[in-house]
């Protein structure tokens, strides 16, 4: 079969719409306590830069909604690819920031399928997404790799190599700090838009093989990035240039994510951090592959 | 001066909208974690029956409001009688459920000055607010009562004598549950809808002479009326007929909650419970005049 050329697969444009509540109770379900996220009067108010990624997940809804009719009407149609729904699983998440997120508003999520590989079993699906208001102005690219097992051998390309950031080096990590999940994250994360019920329902849990509802991987990769943003940032919105991780276990809701990073290089102003986040209580990594750029101290973005 | 003729005084009407997240978050915001509170598919899922609380400090808006220029522009103004809004304080607040909540919709609040009250050095002032749909259904009665100092002394009316249950009986209590808050319950509890900073912003809450930003009065009173709740009608919303506390002292985020409980009579189906609430860390009654009715087990309201 010939490789899918995913230039003819179509573009779709979302409108998506938030407030400056969403902003905050994002950033409380990935653990921040600090003024300058949770309050909307602080001098430095900002958007915590991963507040993108929940956005699809919402549209322009403010309520809950119908994740599971919403996931059937949204399976991804390839043509020469069998992609069972039941058997996919996240893969990595990247964001970029091209311009400051406003404080509320409507954007439009314009989407599209931007690479097939084939892994020999599995196929990666990845899709890209921009957030650009009215006027065609970008504010965050955002890249998922989503896996689906037993979906690969049909003659697809690899995927291509990661750049050397994107493994930890061997030396000991040099600036690290652990955040402890409450049992109740997954409670709140979820109201930011991904009510999936396989992380709050013990009994959906069950039947897809979990003892007990799993933590949002995209929380955990929230709370990573608050973690670097601190070490390596200030805490500061403004230096944070782009982010990616990889889901490699699921965690539970309590347990306590410690981040482990490193400064790999440094290009003009900007630090290029490689970072692993690893289950403390497991001693089991959650997120890797994880690589951030950071813009140095005194620097704006 | 003449006592004030309440029934010469306006009444107001505010639409009010919420739908299932609001509920959730409330819940979330006052300690809860049962599912049928806070997981929209739960086959139980209510609103926990003192959210209506909330709706009249969010009217229409899903977003955060602005709390202090909405405070300036709602003082009440009752003639005859001197009110500072720099020196009002919660006092008591009553909740009665007279049908079930919707999950979601739009209602209208219909307020009036109910009573306004002569203690010598400060008036009371009490407002009654009815939550009705467009056909006039009623489903919620609440009554506040907010405490103005040096605004006594205009010769109104004492307030009327509370009943016997108002007061805990001498007896050990019969019912005990503590619930630890989070250092940043309040964080939480703020955004259904009390943006007031006193409960977030350590520089506000210093101005107004405390040290650190002190926990929703509500939030307390939210937490304890769960507390009730699952110790008298197995945390069943349909069993919650009323409920009423006065706020004695203020709470600290992180602090501990402990509910002492009475069963003082039955009325027919009815369990007539009185209750206070102790802060743990101090020994303090933070509400006090804890009055509850709840039906009985094998009663549906």
């Amino acid at each position: 079969m010939p490789p899918v050329d995913v230039s003819k697969l179509p573009t779709s444009e979302t409108p998506v719409k938030y407030n400056r509540r969403d902003l905050i109770l994002y950033a409380i379900g990935i653990g921040i306590d600090e003024l300058r996220y949770v309050y909307e009067l602080d001098k430095n108010f900002a958007a915590f830069p991963t507040f993108p990624i929940v956005l699809p997940f919402r549209g322009t809804s403010f309520d809950v909604i119908d994740f599971i009719g919403a996931q059937k009407s949204s399976n991804s149609r390839i043509p020469g690819v069998k992609l069972d729904p039941a058997k996919v699983l996240d893969g990595e998440r990247f964001i970029e920031i091209l311009n400051p997120l406003p404080l509320e508003g409507e954007l439009i999520a314009r989407s599209r399928t931007s690479n097939v590989y084939d892994v020999g079993k599995a196929a990666i699906l990845e899709n890209e997404t921009l957030l650009v208001d009215k006027s065609g102005k970008p504010y965050v690219k955002m890249v998922g790799q989503a896996f689906f097992r037993d979906a690969g051998g049909f003659g697809g390309p690899r995927p291509p190599k990661q750049g050397p950031e994107a493994t930890p080096p061997s030396r000991p990590a040099e600036k690290v700090i652990a955040f402890k999940t409450s049992p109740t994250q997954a409670q709140v994360y979820r109201l930011s838009g991904d009510y999936n019920p396989l992380h709050i329902d013990p009994a959906f849990s069950g039947r897809v093989g979990f003892k007990v509802p799993i933590l949002h991987g995209l929380c955990s990769w929230g709370i990573a990035a608050h973690s670097v943003l601190k070490l390596w940032g200030d805490n500061d919105a403004s230096r944070f240039v782009s982010y990616k991780g990889r889901f490699t276990a699921p965690v539970l809701p309590g347990e306590t994510l410690q981040t482990e990073s490193w400064l790999v290089r440094t290009e003009g102003d900007k630090q290029i951090i490689s970072f692993q986040v690893r289950i403390v209580e497991r001693n089991i990594i959650a997120i890797g592959g994880g690589v951030a750029v950071i813009k140095a101290a005194g620097s704006k973005l």
